[in-house]
C-alpha cells in the first residue's frame, strides 16, 4: 500500500518538467503521459512528457515492485500517468535530470493503436491527426516558440506605448484585393472576413496615437504553397505622426527585439527543432535596404526575366533574401502594384513610401507596410482609380477630413515569421490547427 | 521666424501627455489634435489631446504673436497640431500640468463640420461615427481599460505557465448551439465561424498541459440586448489534470488579478469613465458560491416564477448578482441545460461540474466553464444524445482514447467583463468597432 500513499501524499509537490531543476535531490510529482519507454526486465525507463518537456523516469523492482515494473512495461504510448520520485541531476540525461521513480498511478491506459508512433509519417497523415501530432516534442516546441514570439511582439509594442485595439473580423468592405474574400451572410446584409485590420487601425491611431491589432485574418487563396494559409494571424501596429523613415527603424527594432526574446526564452525549443541560434543572433539593427529599382536590377543580373513594374513572386523574394544574412527592406515599389492607400514618394510620383521586409535564407516577405496617404483629395483620387465604392470608404476618408496627420504602419504575418525563426520548410506547422486550400479538419 | 524654428528643433524632445510629469519645467513637443479651446482675446487656452490624455496649452501674444493667437483661436476642433512649450505643474489643471506654449504648427486644419461636438449625441449617431467617437476622452479611456485588461489576462496566464495557442476560426463543426452560426463557403466545403475555441484547447491541453486561446468568437444572435455582440473576444484557458475545485480557485485568482491590475494601471481612465475604484477594490478571493439549486430557491423567494430545470435569463442572473458585492459562482447546473461535454457530478448524475461566474451590480455572466467529460463512453453517449454528427467529433473523442485525463477550463467574455469593470450600461462601448444585429459599419 506504500505506492498508493506516496502518489497521493499532499506533502509531495506538483512540478512541471520545465521547472525540474528546482527540485534536484527532492521528491516531486509529475502529471503527464508516457512518451516512450524501454526495459531491461528489472528496470523500466519511462520517458514522461507533461507538455513542458520530457524527462526519463527510472523504475526498479525495489521501488515499485514486480507488478509495478510489469505494469509500466506494458503501458501503451500516450497512457496518462502520475509519477512521484526523486529528482537527480544526470549529465547524460537529455534535459540534465532524471527521476528515480518511487510511486505512480496510471490515470488512463491509452488504446494500443495510437496512430502517431515514433516512426516517420507522411504529412497528410500527420495533418489528419493534428490534434495528436501536436503532442510530439518537435510540434510542442514550435507552438511554444509561436506563443513566445507573440508575447514578445506585444511586450515590445506595450513598452512603446502602443494600445491593443481589436480590429473587427466581420467587415462590409474590402482592404486588400477582392478575389480572395470569405463571404458570409450577416443577418440581412453581406459581410466579408477581414483580410487586414489596417483601415480600422488608422482610425484608432487618430484616436489613441499608437495602436495595434493582433488577431486572425483570412485570405481565400486558391494557391497551395508552402507560404500560404487561408487563416493566419497578423500583428498590425499603426502610429499617428510616424513617417516612413521612422517606420523602418521601428520595424527593425521590433523584429530584432522579438528574435532576441525568442533566443532568450526558447533555447531548449530551438534546439529541439534543430534551429541554429547563431543564425538568429545576427538579427540586429540596422537591416539592409534595397529600393525596388535596385532589387529588379539585382534580379536581372542573376538572370531573372523581370521588368520594372512587375510584382515579385515567391522565387524573386527568395532570391533577394538570399543576398543577405539579415532581413532586408525592399522599399519604393511602383505605385501600380501596391495598395491604394500608399503614400507616393514626394520626390517621385511613380513609387510609394512602402516597404516589405524579407526574411533571410530564402524565406521572403514577413512584413509589409508603409506610410499612408494623409491628403484627402489624393486618397479620393486613388479610391476612384481603384474603382472602390466611395460610399464604403466615407468613414476612412473622414480621417483625412478632420485633423489628418502623416501616419504609418505595417503588418507582420505570425506564421511566416515563426516559420523563419524556427527554420521550417512550410508555414503549416506554425499554426496549431492550420487551414489550407484542401484542409479545414480537425 | 522663431516659431518655425522651435517646433522643428531636434533638441526639443517629443513627449506624450501621459508622460508629461517627467518634463516638468522643461521644454517638450506634443503631437496631437485640438480637443477644445477658449479665448480671452489676448490668451488662448487650447486643450490638446494626443491619444494618451488631455493637456491645456496656454498661448499668449508675447510668445506666439498676434497672428499665432488669432490662428489658434479660429482653429476648428480636431485640427491636428504640433506644439512646443514649457511644462508647468498646476494643481488646478485637470492632469496636474499645463503647457506654456512657445511655438506650434498646424498640420491640418480640420473641416469645421466635425460631427461629434462637445454636446450630447444619440447613441445611433455616435455608433455611425464610431471612427470619430473613439477620439473622445471617455471612449479612449474605455478602450485603454480594455487593452490593459487583455494584457493582464495574458500576464496572469503566462506567469502560471499557460501557453497561448491560437484556436481556428474557420471550423467544420459546432461547439455551442447550432442556431447562431455564421456560415461561409470554404472552397468546396462549408465552414462556420467559431463560437468558442474550447474543443481545440482541450486537444492542445493534452499536448502542452496548460493552454489558452484569446481571440474573436462569433454568435449570430438575433437578440438585441445590452449584453450581446455578434462578434466578441474571449480568453479560454484549459488545463490538463485540473479538476473542478481547482478550476474555481483558478478563476477567482485570475479575475481578482486582472481587476487589481486594471486598478493599478488605469486609475486615470477609471476616473474619466466615472467608475468608483472602491467598488473594484473589493474583488478579492474567495468569491461566494451558490449551487444552481440554491440560486433557484433564492429567486423563487424573491418572487420569480422559475422551476428547477429552467435556464437562467438575464433578469435572473442580474438578480443573483445583486445579492453579493463580489462575483458569485453559480455551480452544479442541471445537465439538461448545459453543453454536452460537461462532466456530471459524481455524487449526483443530474447536475454537472460546471460554473458560471456572475459579476456583481446586476452585470451577470462573465465566465462559463467547468470540468470536461474525460471518459470515452460517457462522452460518446452525450454526443449521441445531443444528436451531434459523431464523425465530426472523432478527433475530439480521440482525446479520450489516448491517455485521457480529468481537465477543466473556462471562457471569459472580454466585452462583458470590461463593461462590468468600467461600470457601463451596454457592452457596445467596450468593443472598438462593435458588431451587432443591426450594425456592421463602420
Amino acid at each position: 500500500m506504500t505506492r498508493a500513499r506516496l502518489v497521493d501524499d499532499p506533502a509531495v509537490k506538483d512540478c512541471t518538467i520545465s521547472e525540474i531543476s528546482r527540485f534536484n535531490e527532492d521528491l516531486c510529482r509529475i502529471k503527464g503521459w508516457v512518451y516512450n519507454k524501454r526495459s531491461s526486465g528489472k528496470i523500466v525507463f519511462v520517458i514522461v512528457r507533461d507538455g513542458t518537456g520530457l524527462i526519463q523516469a527510472v523504475a526498479s523492482r525495489e521501488d515499485v515492485g514486480d507488478e509495478g515494473v510489469k505494469l509500466l512495461d506494458r503501458l501503451p504510448q500516450e497512457s496518462s500517468i502520475v509519477v512521484v520520485g526523486k529528482v537527480r541531476e544526470d549529465k547524460r540525461a537529455p534535459g540534465g535530470y532524471e527521476i528515480h521513480l518511487l510511486d505512480f498511478r496510471v490515470v488512463d491506459e491509452a488504446d494500443p493503436d495510437y496512430p502517431i508512433t515514433l516512426k516517420e509519417h507522411g504529412v497528410d497523415f500527420l495533418l489528419d491527426h493534428r490534434h495528436l501530432w501536436i503532442r510530439t516534442p518537435r510540434q510542442r516546441a514550435i507552438l511554444t516558440v509561436r506563443a513566445r514570439f507573440m508575447a514578445a511582439c506585444r511586450e515590445f509594442l506595450d513598452k512603446q506605448g502602443f494600445i491593443e485595439v481589436s480590429a473587427p473580423i466581420l467587415t462590409p468592405s474590402v482592404c486588400e484585393g477582392t478575389t480572395t474574400l470569405f463571404e458570409t451572410r450577416y443577418f440581412e446584409d453581406k459581410a466579408y472576413l477581414s483580410q487586414s485590420g489596417q483601415l480600422y487601425m488608422e482610425a484608432a491611431a487618430m484616436a489613441l496615437g499608437r495602436v495595434y491589432c493582433f488577431g486572425p485574418t483570412f485570405r481565400a487563396e486558391k494557391s497551395k504553397t508552402r507560404r500560404h494559409l487561408a487563416e493566419f494571424w497578423m500583428v498590425e501596429p499603426e502610429a499617428a505622426y510616424m513617417e516612413f523613415e521612422d517606420l523602418l527603424k521601428f520595424e527593425e527594432a521590433m523584429v530584432s527585439y522579438v528574435v532576441a526574446r525568442v533566443l532568450e526564452t526558447c533555447e531548449k525549443e530551438l534546439r529541439e527543432i534543430g534551429r541554429d541560434p547563431e543564425v538568429l543572433a545576427k538579427i540586429v539593427p540596422p537591416f539592409p535596404r534595397m529600393t525596388y529599382d535596385e532589387a529588379v536590377k539585382a534580379l536581372q543580373e542573376k538572370g531573372y526575366e523581370i521588368a520594372w513594374g512587375d510584382d515579385f513572386g515567391a522565387p524573386h523574394e527568395s532570391e533577394i533574401s538570399l543576398m543577405w544574412d539579415k532581413p532586408v527592406f525592399v522599399t519604393h515599389y511602383p505605385k501600380a502594384i501596391k495598395a491604394f492607400y500608399m503614400q507616393p514618394d514626394p520626390s517621385r510620383d511613380d513609387v510609394v513610401l512602402g516597404a516589405d521586409l524579407l526574411a533571410p535564407e530564402g524565406y521572403g516577405e514577413i512584413t509589409g507596410g508603409g506610410q499612408r496617404i494623409h491628403d484627402f483629395d489624393l486618397l479620393m483620387d486613388r479610391i476612384r482609380e481603384h474603382k472602390l465604392p466611395v460610399e464604403d470608404y466615407q468613414w476612412y476618408l473622414d480621417l483625412r477630413k478632420y485633423g489628418s496627420v502623416p501616419h504609418s504602419g505595417f503588418g507582420m504575418g505570425i506564421e511566416r515569421a515563426v516559420a523563419w525563426i524556427c527554420g521550417l520548410e512550410h508555414v503549416r506547422e506554425t499554426a496549431p490547427f492550420p487551414r489550407m486550400l484542401t484542409r479545414m479538419r480537425p
